[in-house]
C-alpha cells in the first residue's frame, strides 16, 4: 500500500500521475487527448454552434481516464494493488444536465443534436446577457453573496450557463434531473455517489455559508427559475474527502482495486496548491496554461475587486480561499502561432528542431525590452479578472512595417505578464498582500516567458518541478481521503515539491516593464471600464451581423 | 511620328508605355524591378541602418528604364523613330545629394557606405524629429507658406530629409553640390540640364509663389542650415514643359531617338490625373497602391487641414492643385500577408491556384458586414493625411480567439476606406467639395477592395482603365512636351481613359459602414490627437532600446 492515482482532466486531455505517499515521487504517468478536443463550430452531428460557444464530450473524459491510467500504471510498473486513492480535478465551470441515474442528456438520440443538452466547457462565453442580468438583479436586490465574487458572476459558472439553458431551450431544461459540474459527475461515475465538492460548488456554483441563491433572487432573475434549486441537491463535502469506494465496473475498467478511496471533485487550480506547497496565507500559485487560474489562502474574509470568488475552505479547511484568474493565456499564444505565422518562420523552426513557440521565443528574447515598440491587451478570451467581461477582446497597438512574427509573440506573453500584475496589485491593495508567487502549469517550460513574470511583478518565482502538478495535487487529496495524512497541509509537506526562487527579477528589465505597465493600465482601462466599450459594440455588431 | 513613352518610377519598379499620341492607346509596355529593391536594412556595402530608414540605389533606377524601354519598345513593335517624345514621372519625396556633374554621393567610394550619401526613398521616416522642428520653427516665427501644406511639414519631404543630413553627416552635406528630386535628376541624366519641376518641387520642397523658405528662417530653424539654399538651385518648370532633347548617349542606350523633347519631371500621383481624365475642379482621384496619394483641382486656394499641400499649377495649369495622402495601404496589405499569414493559407491558395491576397479576399467577402467584429487603424506606415504624423503606428482591436487571418486581412482593408474617407470630409469641410472620386494604381485589381471604398465613401469610383495609368500620364505629358496638343487638359481629353461609375455604392454595407466608421473616428482622434500619444511613447521607447 505505497501509492496514490491523480488523474487532472484539462481543457485538451487528461493527464494521470501515480505517486509515492512516502514523498510524492512520481512514479508514471500518462496521458490521452480527447478525442472531440473542444466543440466549437458544430455538434459531433453537424448542428452548427454560435459564436462563444465552447461545449465537450463527456466520452471523451472518461475514454481519457481509462487510457491515461493504463500508461500510467504501466509507467510506474508497481503492482495495482498497491494503490489506495484516486483523486480527479478538472476545468471548472464545466457543467451539463444529466438525468438521475447520471446519463448525460446528450448521450441520449432526442437530445444529441440539442447544443444545451452537451456539457458548457469553462471558455462557453455565450452566457454573457445571461451573466449581466445575474449581476443586474443581485445589484439591484442587494445579494450579501455578491461581494464575495469581487462584485460580478462570471458568465464561465453554473448559474449563467442553467440560466442559458432554461431561456434558450427549456425542453433541455425540463428534462434535467442534475445540474452537475463534471467533476462531481465523474466522481459519480467512479463510486455511484452524487456529491458535490465545496471548491467548485462555492467558486462556481454561488455556494455560500452552507446556501445557494435564494428562491426570490432567482425567481426575480427569471420567473420559474428557482426551478434550478433542486437541480443542484446533493451533500456538500470539504475538500479532500472520501466520497466512496472505486466500483467495481470501473476498477475493472482503470485497472484499479476495487473499493479504492475516491477523493471529493476539485477544480485543477485549487488542487495544484497542495502540490507546490502554496498553502500557507501570502502565498499566490498561478497555474499558467491555456488559461491561467490564480489561488491564494488567506486567514481573513476581504472583498477583492473582481476576484473571481472567495469560499471558506475552498482550497484547504479552515482558511479563506481566493481565487482570480486570466481567460487567454495559451490560449492567445496558440491562436497567434495559428492563425499569424508566416511559413518561413514554420521551416526554420523545423530546420531548428523548434516548436514554433521556441523558436519565437528564442527570436523575440535577442532584442532589448521594449524594443518591438508594441503594447497588447491580453483580452482575446476576455478578461476574467479583475474587469469579468467576455465581451473584451484583445487588442494591439504599435505594428509597423518592420513588426515582425517574433515582435509581437513577446508583446503577447508581455501581455499576459501585465494582466498577472493587475490581480497581485489588485489583491495587495485589498489588504490580502501576495507575499510570494508560486507558478505551475503548461507555460513553465518557456524559460523567457517566466524570467518576463519576474521581471513584470518584481517577484521572485517559485515554480513546480512536477510536470503535472495538478494531477500530483489530485494524488496528495486522494492520500488524504484514504487516510495516509491527517490533512493537506501535512500531505502537501510530504509529497509536495517545488524549486525556490527559481526565477528572480532583473532590476533594469523590471524598470522598462513599469513604464510598458503604464501603458498596459492606460489601455486597460480606456477600453476595460467605463460607459461607451468599443469592444462591446464590435462583438455586438459581429453578433448581428452573423444572425 | 506617331507615338510618345512615358516611365513611371515606383517604389519597387520601373513601368515604361509607348502610347499612341492620336487616342491614347497602350501600343506596348515593359517593366523591370530595382535590383536592390528598398533599402532598409542596411547599405549594399552592409552598414546597418537604423529604425525607420528607407533608401533606394540611383543606379537602379537607370538600370530599370532601359530595361523598361527596351521591354515597351519590342512590345509595341514599332519603329523606334516614330517616337517624339519621354516623360518620367516618380515617387516623390525622394531627394538624392550629387555633384556639380550630376554623381549621387553614394557612388563615390569614399560617400558608399554613409547612409546619408543615398537617395532617401519617400517612406524614409527617421527625419521626423527634424520635421518636428521644422514645424515648430515655422509656427513661431509665423511662415506665411505653413497654410499650404495642411499647417504640417512632413518628414517625408525635402527640408526634413535634408537637414537630418545636415545634422547628422556634416561631411556628406558639406560635399553636396545640389539636392535634389530623382525625378529631376533623372532628366538631368537625359538632357544634361538640371531643371526643378514645378510639382515635386512645391509639393515636397516648400516652393510657393516663386520662393524658398527664408534664409531668416532656416537660420532660426538650425544655425548654418541656410546654405541649403544653394544646393536648390534651378530654372523652375511648369508641368509639362519640355526641359530638352534626349542625349545621344540615352539615345543610344534607351534605342530611342536623339533630341526627342523630355518632358519635366513629374510625381506619379499627379501626372495620372491626366491620363484619367481628373483634371477639374471637385474631381478627387486617389492613386492606390504601396500608399495613396489623393490630388485635385480646384479654383480657389484654400486651406484644408493635414492636407499635403496646395500648389499653384501643381497638376495643370491655371489651377490650385490638392495633395493629400495615406502612408501604407497596398504597404499593410503586403505587410500583413508577408508577416502575419499563417501556412495553411498558403497552401489553400496554392492550391486554388490564387495569390494569398485574392484567397484571403474571396474568404473574408463571404461574410456579412461587421462579421468579423474588428476595427483597425491603418497607421503602420504613420499616417500622412490628415495627421501627418509619422511617428503613429498601426492599431487592431476586437481580435479573439475565433478571429481568422481573413478577417484581418478585411479589417486592415477596411481601414484604408475609413482612412480615405477621412481625407474627403476634410476637404468638404474645408469647402473642396468632392463631387467625384477618380481611382488608379494597382490596388484596383482587387475588386471587393474597391467596392468596399465604394460602400465606405458613398461614392461611385470611376476607374482607370490603363494598368499603368502614371506611365500613361507621363506619355500623355510628354505629347504636351513634344507640341503634339497645346496643354494637358487637352492631351488628356484625346489621350486618357476611365471606366465611369465601375463601383457604386450599396446602401445596406453602407449603413453598416457608416458605424464602424464612427468606432475608426473615435480611435483616430484617441490615438492621433491630443497630448499624451500612447504611439509616440512605444517608437521613442523601441528607440532607446534599440541605441
Amino acid at each position: 500500500m505505497t501509492a496514490v492515482i491523480g488523474v487532472d482532466f484539462g481543457t485538451l486531455s487528461a493527464r494521470a500521475v501515480v505517486a509515492r505517499i512516502e514523498d510524492g515521487a512520481e512514479l508514471g504517468t500518462g496521458e490521452r487527448a480527447y478525442s472531440h478536443g473542444v466543440i466549437q463550430e458544430e455538434l459531433p452531428g453537424g448542428v452548427p454552434l454560435g459564436p462563444e460557444w465552447a461545449l465537450e464530450h463527456p466520452n471523451d473524459w472518461l475514454d481519457a481516464l481509462r487510457a491515461a491510467v493504463h500508461v500510467a500504471l504501466a509507467d510506474a510498473g508497481i503492482d495495482p494493488q498497491e494503490i489506495i486513492g484516486l483523486g480527479i480535478d478538472t476545468t471548472a465551470s464545466t457543467p451539463l444536465p444529466i438525468l438521475a441515474d447520471g446519463t448525460p442528456l446528450c448521450l441520449l438520440p432526442e437530445f444529441a443534436d440539442r447544443p444545451h443538452a452537451w456539457p458548457k466547457l469553462w471558455k462557453h462565453h455565450a452566457a454573457q446577457p445571461q451573466a449581466d442580468r445575474i449581476n443586474e438583479t443581485a445589484r439591484t436586490t442587494g445579494q450579501p453573496w455578491l461581494a464575495r465574487y469581487g462584485g460580478l458572476i462570471s458568465s464561465e459558472w453554473q448559474f449563467a450557463k442553467a440560466l442559458q439553458v432554461f431561456e434558450e431551450d427549456r425542453e433541455v431544461f425540463d428534462r434535467i434531473d442534475h445540474w452537475v459540474e463534471c467533476g462531481d459527475w465523474l466522481v459519480q461515475q467512479l463510486t455511484g455517489r452524487l456529491v458535490r465538492g465545496v471548491s467548485v460548488n462555492g467558486y462556481k456554483g454561488i455556494v455560500q455559508d452552507g446556501s445557494l441563491p435564494s428562491e426570490e433572487y432567482l425567481e426575480a432573475l427569471a420567473p420559474g427559475f428557482s426551478a434550478i434549486l433542486p437541480l443542484l441537491d446533493g451533500e456538500r463535502l470539504p475538500q479532500a474527502a472520501r466520497v466512496g469506494g472505486l466500483l467495481p465496473s470501473f476498477a475493472e475498467r482503470l485497472g484499479l482495486p476495487e473499493g479504492i478511496a475516491v477523493a471529493v471533485g476539485n477544480v485543477d487550480a485549487h488542487v495544484t496548491a497542495a502540490s507546490v506547497g502554496s498553502v500557507d496565507a501570502g502565498s499566490m500559485l498561478a497555474i499558467m496554461g491555456t488559461s491561467t487560474c490564480h489561488v491564494m489562502n488567506g486567514v481573513e474574509l476581504a472583498e477583492v475587486d473582481g476576484m473571481c470568488g472567495v469560499v471558506d475552505g475552498g482550497i484547504v479547511e479552515g482558511r479563506w480561499g481566493y481565487e482570480a484568474g486570466q481567460s487567454g493565456v495559451g490560449d492567445i499564444l496558440a491562436w497567434y502561432v495559428d492563425q499569424q505565422v508566416p511559413p518561413r518562420v514554420h521551416e526554420a523552426a523545423n530546420r531548428a528542431g523548434m516548436s514554433i513557440h521556441e523558436y519565437l521565443t528564442e527570436l523575440a528574447w535577442q532584442r532589448p525590452v521594449g524594443a518591438h515598440g508594441l503594447v497588447a491587451l491580453d483580452w482575446h478570451g476576455g478578461n476574467r479578472s479583475v474587469l469579468v467581461d467576455t465581451r473584451l477582446s484583445g487588442l494591439l497597438v504599435g505594428a509597423t512595417l518592420a513588426t515582425k512574427p517574433e515582435d509581437v509573440y513577446r508583446a503577447l506573453v508581455e501581455a499576459t505578464a501585465f494582466g498577472a500584475r493587475v490581480i497581485v496589485e489588485t489583491f495587495n491593495d485589498a489588504g490580502v498582500r501576495v507575499e510570494r508567487f508560486f507558478a505551475a502549469g503548461g507555460l513553465l517550460r518557456n524559460q523567457q516567458l517566466m524570467q518576463t513574470y519576474a521581471d513584470v511583478l518584481r517577484m521572485p518565482i517559485t515554480v513546480a518541478e512536477s510536470e503535472q502538478a495538478p494531477a500530483l495535487g489530485s494524488a496528495i487529496h486522494a492520500a488524504v481521503a484514504a487516510g495516509a495524512y491527517p490533512d493537506i497541509v501535512a500531505a502537501a509537506e510530504a509529497m509536495g515539491s517545488a524549486r525556490v526562487d527559481a526565477y528572480v527579477p532583473n532590476a533594469t528589465r523590471a524598470d522598462v516593464y513599469d513604464e510598458m505597465f503604464a501603458d498596459y493600465l492606460l489601455l486597460h482601462d480606456r477600453f476595460g471600464r467605463g460607459e461607451d466599450l468599443l469592444m462591446h459594440r464590435l462583438k455586438a455588431r459581429r453578433d448581428g451581423a452573423l444572425l
